[in-house]
């Protein structure tokens, strides 16, 4: 990033959001991202692959945090506690986005392009799971459940938390659903 | 269906798999498949509207079969009893497609868009288990979880099925994955 263009990711993201809520995604160019964010389409690109991206960059680094984070619990945890540790890691780097995060569900959602992406983004987050819980010994079939239901309880929890009171807590959420899946299974 | 072309859209849809498997679902057109099922490209299109749908047409089908059993559980069952039902509805329609399955199952994870369709299928049913257990007056997040938990053990026990041996029951191993998930989550 040039010294002249402090946070152009950020402005670029921010300008983004806007478009995509005022004119739709299908309907939006680069160019047009680029010129509300004060800067050269070269510039967007030397952030982002493309305009879909936009709403994607640092989802790797997400699941990879959360992976860790899986993989460092302690060795007594089972699986779904180790999960656990997984989905809370990811808790904090929320905390300060949720207006953005509700501004990118609704767009994700109205957006059949944007869902698959998430999608598969959901899948892949599955698959990293599953193969971090295969690392501790976790047998496949549990370790596929336990990986699914993991995903899933991150899915419904995201959901509450972002139509939930301006103060909720994502963490809160995410233990309030974990033990809500317990009652229901019990 | 016209009386010279009986079961027109099995043989469609055998053909279509057999070539999605041998040259890619990308590289395969409706005018080979129509081919190789020995009608003409017309009747094809009087079975399905293009040839993702070859894969996916009944799904419909399987939805509104599950989430009426889901509706129809006795009113005592709690959420998670009532979704088993649900599933468990579908499993004597795939008791003699395992191999049809696997074949499927194989192209779709080989290819992006079919990958996208899959997804999109899923969340309709996760959508409608939500709205059925609603109906049944479970509160709004219960409903959710206990739906996207439930399409995840749906999905879990289908791949075991498929990867299983010839003989496994989707009934048996549904059951057994219910009873996974309540031991994971206790």
């Amino acid at each position: 990033m040039g010294r002249w263009e402090p946070d152009a990711a950020g402005r670029l993201r921010d300008a983004a959001m806007a478009l995509y809520a005022e004119q739709g995604y299908d309907g939006t160019t680069v160019a047009e991202i680029a010129d509300r964010a004060g800067v050269t389409a070269r510039t967007f690109f030397r952030h982002f692959t493309d305009k879909r991206e936009v709403l994607f960059a640092g989802s790797e680094d997400l699941e990879r945090r959360m992976v860790d984070a899986l993989s460092a619990a302690p060795r007594a945890a089972g699986p779904m506690d180790a999960i656990a540790v997984g989905l809370l890691s990811a808790a904090e780097l929320f905390a300060d986005r949720r207006d953005y995060s509700r501004r990118r569900q609704a767009v994700i959602a109205a957006t059949p392009e944007l869902r698959g992406r998430e999608f598969i983004k959901m899948a892949s987050l599955v698959a990293a799971f599953t193969e971090a819980l295969r690392l501790r010994g976790v047998e496949p079939a549990v370790a596929s459940l336990a990986a699914e239901t993991g995903v899933a309880v991150f899915r419904v929890a995201f959901e509450r938390w972002i139509a939930g009171p301006d103060d909720a807590d994502l963490a809160d959420v995410m233990r309030g659903t974990l033990a809500a899946l317990s009652g229901l299974t019990a």
